[in-house]
């Protein structure tokens, strides 16, 4: 299927199902949904060796020996329309999937390659879960029909030269750029519909813009002087051998770490700035502690002159009402990391402050799903003119 | 729904769907398959408010606010045809779920009852999630049309004196236990099918049986001396406030408990010696550790003269081939308990030992899934007549 | 031995050993230094069992039972001057202390009694180790000779009407409120050398005071806007069973707690405001979060104009530079919770934020020994003229 | 100081302190003894800065960046006559310990110097804690008169075929393995008395062999079938970089690993057969699981004919009544891996199994000080006739 089909799918959006009958546009009615028989396949059948289905969307994962690439392959084993049919590993090349990761040795999926050796005529759409640095020119060399939402920090920053300042090296793809859409769902979602290449935000800018964003936009807290202390499990740190994410170096202890230093700095102010329409400076300071997934920042703000914490929860309420993932609590509950492991959810609330004229924000995601490879597949959902939530309905695994 | 049309449905087993069109058996064409919406809502529509489904069989969860009610919950999530209509917790009720499990805050459940106040007319099966001891009174109130899976102990052991000798209490319903089925699945498979009251494994239990009750039906192992070292999660130990499981009491730590006495021992050795047909008495020490989920059994044998760890090799794959659930592993990869974390697996494996004529089987489950509330829908699925994997496609989460 | 002996001995301060040959004070010389067979006994003695000392302070531990009270044993047994010879538990009243803290058995202890038959006249000191609430009554009631350190909050706040708005009763000593000396020791220690009654600090206020107080007192930073995140391990929260502290609802998460309503919240601000001479309100905001021991606040202030992230540097540097147990990292060294697990040290550092004129100060202690009774010690030591690290030399436990 | 006094002092044993005087024997005459500074200076002089003691028993500590290097600098720190004057460190030449290890930053420590650097004309005696394989050339051109403990294994096993089957290459130097004495310390005491190169026992094997060999010894267990199921902390893999230790991969899980292959196996083995007195084959399964600290064997044994569990309660009661760091707890009492953590203890038990005629045996151990730098420093003392437990004294640290 090409992916001009799709773009047409995007913006007809006339695919829909309801009530057990099958309504279908124009665009899926030229692929069997062979999907379907995975749902609810005869008892009589040994389903577990024939399930290797054939869905409709061809999905390659580039980098897939990583956390967030096995992230996407969890979350697209219940996703009924995309089917991974390529993966790729330069230095596990030759390697299937469940030999890197044994958790996922139930699944029936290609051998990984390197990339340099991947064959992507028959992809409809690309998760690409490679490092900083070696991700603009791998996307730069991919056909131009291909859906492609990008995990790297690579095509996040809008302005090449913060990227150079910040990474050390300059941009290799300054083209692409231009017409790269910034992936936070829930603020630019229309924007994400006609994307070609969407840079998916870092875990610790989402959780930080989602709370933050809605509350500029309408002008209810102070630009300056905003403070964010954040929490991050471990998995953030990928799983490259280094001595600082051992165990015993992790376990039972906190420290911050890149303070005033971390790469996500330019992405957030990038964020809020543009909300703010002027240029924002935050405060931020990462910490690093003994979980596997798990965000969680806690944001200390002012609030002008007569806006009180009512008006922000109000705002946060308005904002995300009829959002499935982003979820306001109730007045005074307070969100827990434990609470959307393994979930693509984001938590939060706002609480008053014992400083008068004074805010406190809190907000909560899992930095593997809803902060990397849970808001990819959203994206992707989006890109492809399908229900966001389709392939992320996990709810939080707890305990 | 009554019952009876579901036992109807089970022996014919003529629902299947195929290919995007929807073939119904009888037994299905008199409820609209409403759960058909919630697969592909038209993305115009946020489908985040109006997803209440009305799913066909209605379940009823007593004894909702514990880990394994929460559990049940947490996998219903998924499955198409279980709706949950009635959830009761005596020391909660009034209040919502999401009051007492905030990762369940997204769902739309009803307020939970006293289970003295539940209503149990418009219920078609029930999850019994209730301490042990008093669930046979409670079972045997219920209403002798609904399908029942006991989570409890209550009905595990079918000599209603070995109950009383481990439980210090005299089985308070003799006649319910006659038909109870111990709900092993992929060994008691044919028996759950026909069902009333299945009486839901234990986790050790579970973890143990499933390695060695192919190998003693084979005659593979000697029954003598079988040494069983398992560790467990803590999740096993319920939600209760006890000293001994707080944070600090379990952290960074090992100990063995129950030495001699575990309450799962007379479970499991009914279970062996129904395989050998011959009483079997087993050494079982179970290991506290801290992880939430998850559980080992090492299993240490002696075999026959002339039997090879290969022979017990080819014995568990021939038994588990055709078993989506149950997997043996390629020769020599070791079964890690976070490779099943949050899924229905149970990873085996079988490895030669040091000692000429001994071999050593691993098994690792979730204590809370397969080892308890995953084995439980997979129950119910077999029950209904539903393919067993219904609502359990959940890879396992790592890390 | 009575405390006024002790008294004279602190102001004369005559006691000393120099090489290996010991120069005793008027004070010492009434006493056979008995200890001193603990050090270095002959090998040929089977020390085990005869190291039952006597040693020339005894100490009474009230509320031994819980996790202060017995780090308080744990830090003494290296203690030369101080022997354990009361210690009570109203619930575990007749148990040895192994019984109940296993880690403990080897000790050769008093069994615990209830504190209304504690016989205090063979007392010279005492560690009140007691819930809030019930220390004030008992304290009271105490001889009038005996040294006091008391780890509860009961005589923390200055202002009675303050204690009475945040512990929701009368203060029940008002006038043994008005003798006692907040033992924050590096700040207070000409007072506590004085004093009868020592208030020991409560783990975040000591985190907090130690970076802040040299810098208010400087001027060196902005009253206003004084925002504190703190991160704390568990055993804070004491050995209670509660659901809130098992290790399934803890691990692998972290949430904030208390946000605003903290009762640490006034000790803090009494603090601060001393320094200052004005009244300061402060953001506090902790963090509960996966290990058994630890504490860090990361405390986010504004410097005023012409001050400088050095001059905050280099007036930390002055204030405690001859401190034993309170460092200052070199330019740019994180501190980490896991560096002081176990031991008495208070890590800090200072660094430059982002947004011009502010800066970040980092503090970590384990919040059971600096945070409770390794400083209760240490203020023991300082009222008894003793050196404040006897009994204290632990280095962090790491890994 | 050379080596030959202390063989002296230890075969003498005359020194001794008492009752507040010092009685020393010649040996330690013609030293002053300035540690005694240390233990109670003047309150008025800031000991801290003053604190650099000469110790006269001068100790270089090779292979200092590891984690049983770092353990045995913490737990020297309150040795009184053991002083650290070399350290080693290849790949961290030049560096301070406190720049790698930053919990021991207060230390006054030399910086650490290439081993090919080192100059040991001043130093008494080496710990070494290099990586097995290395070692045996290392300590062949050490000078002859050091007193070595060495925490590798390579001098552990006296048949250097055995050793070069399990590493795979040949022994570097037989003829000082002739004269290494394998130093399980309540097992070989005298033996090591009088050694000059000490092999330090590994974690396994010491927590194996304790509890076993005085069973073996007395004939009270059979010597086929002896099933030993481990568990351990993961500070036993060292500080090396490796995937397979990361926080994310070992966090909330288990698994075994080396089955039937671990390097521990001839160790175990070798000291059980010694016992036995004839050759003994074990199986031995490790399980690695998430605590940085701590070890516990679960060991399945069967008695001869006629032996009761209390007849094993008995033998180790005698073997170890008057052993201060191998402690037997009360009947039915469970040994756990958190009430050793940071000691030097061994805690054990015997229980009864359900199979009669069978026992289970328990011990726990802190693998980084009694299985490994711990026992060091125990054999150091018993090496140089001081008392065994001289820096040692420190109590679990719970929780």
């Amino acid at each position: 299927m090409s992916s001009s089909i799709f773009s047409a799918a995007r913006l007809d959006s006339r695919c829909f199902w309801k009530e057990g009958k099958i309504a279908k546009s124009d665009m899926w009615s030229n692929k069997r949904l062979l999907v379907r028989a995975s749902i609810a396949p005869s008892p009589q059948i040994a389903w577990k060796k024939s399930e290797k289905l054939q869905k409709d969307v061809r999905v390659a994962v580039l980098g897939a020996s990583g956390y967030t690439g096995s992230e996407i392959v969890r979350l697209l084993a219940n996703h009924p329309h995309f089917g991974i049919t390529l993966m790729t590993a330069d230095r596990k090349a030759g390697q299937s999937l469940g030999s890197v990761f044994p958790h996922l040795i139930t699944q029936d999926l290609p051998d990984m390659v390197a990339v340099k050796d991947a064959d992507f005529s028959e992809v409809d759409a690309v998760f690409c879960c490679l490092p900083h640095g070696t991700t603009q020119e791998i996307i730069k060399g991919l056909p131009k029909n291909l859906k492609i939402v990008d995990l790297s920090a690579d095509f996040r920053l809008r302005d090449i030269l913060e990227y150079e300042e910040w990474y050390g090296q300059p941009h290799q793809a300054p083209e692409l750029q231009k017409e790269a859409v910034y992936g936070l769902t829930e603020i630019s979602r229309e924007d994400i519909r006609h994307a070609h290449l969407v840079a998916n935000p870092g875990c610790y800018p989402t959780s930080i813009q989602l709370p933050l964003v809605p509350l500029i936009r309408a002008n209810l807290i102070q630009l300056k002087n905003i403070i964010i202390d954040s929490k991050s499990g471990v998995s953030g740190a990928g799983r490259g051998a280094k001595e600082a994410n051992l165990y015993t170096e992790i376990a039972e202890g906190i420290h911050s770490y890149g303070i005033t230093k971390h790469r996500h700095v330019p992405e957030i102010e990038q964020g809020l700035s543009e909300a703010a329409r002027s240029k924002i400076t935050v405060s931020f300071t990462p910490h690093l502690m003994p979980m596997s997934r798990g965000m969680q920042s806690t944001i200390y703000v002012e609030m002008p002159s007569g806006v009180t914490v009512d008006d922000l929860y109000e705002q946060l309420k308005v904002a995300y009402q009829d959002e499935e993932f982003v979820v306001l609590l109730g007045k005074g509950n307070v969100p827990h990391t434990r609470h959307v492991r393994g979930s693509n959810y984001c938590l939060m609330n706002v609480f008053p402050d014992r400083i008068p004229g004074r805010a406190i924000l809190i907000s909560v995601i899992d930095n593997l799903v809803k902060g990397a490879s849970g808001q990819a597949v959203q994206n992707l959902n989006v890109m492809m003119g399908l229900p966001e939530n389709m392939g992320l309905k996990y709810l939080p695994l707890f305990p």
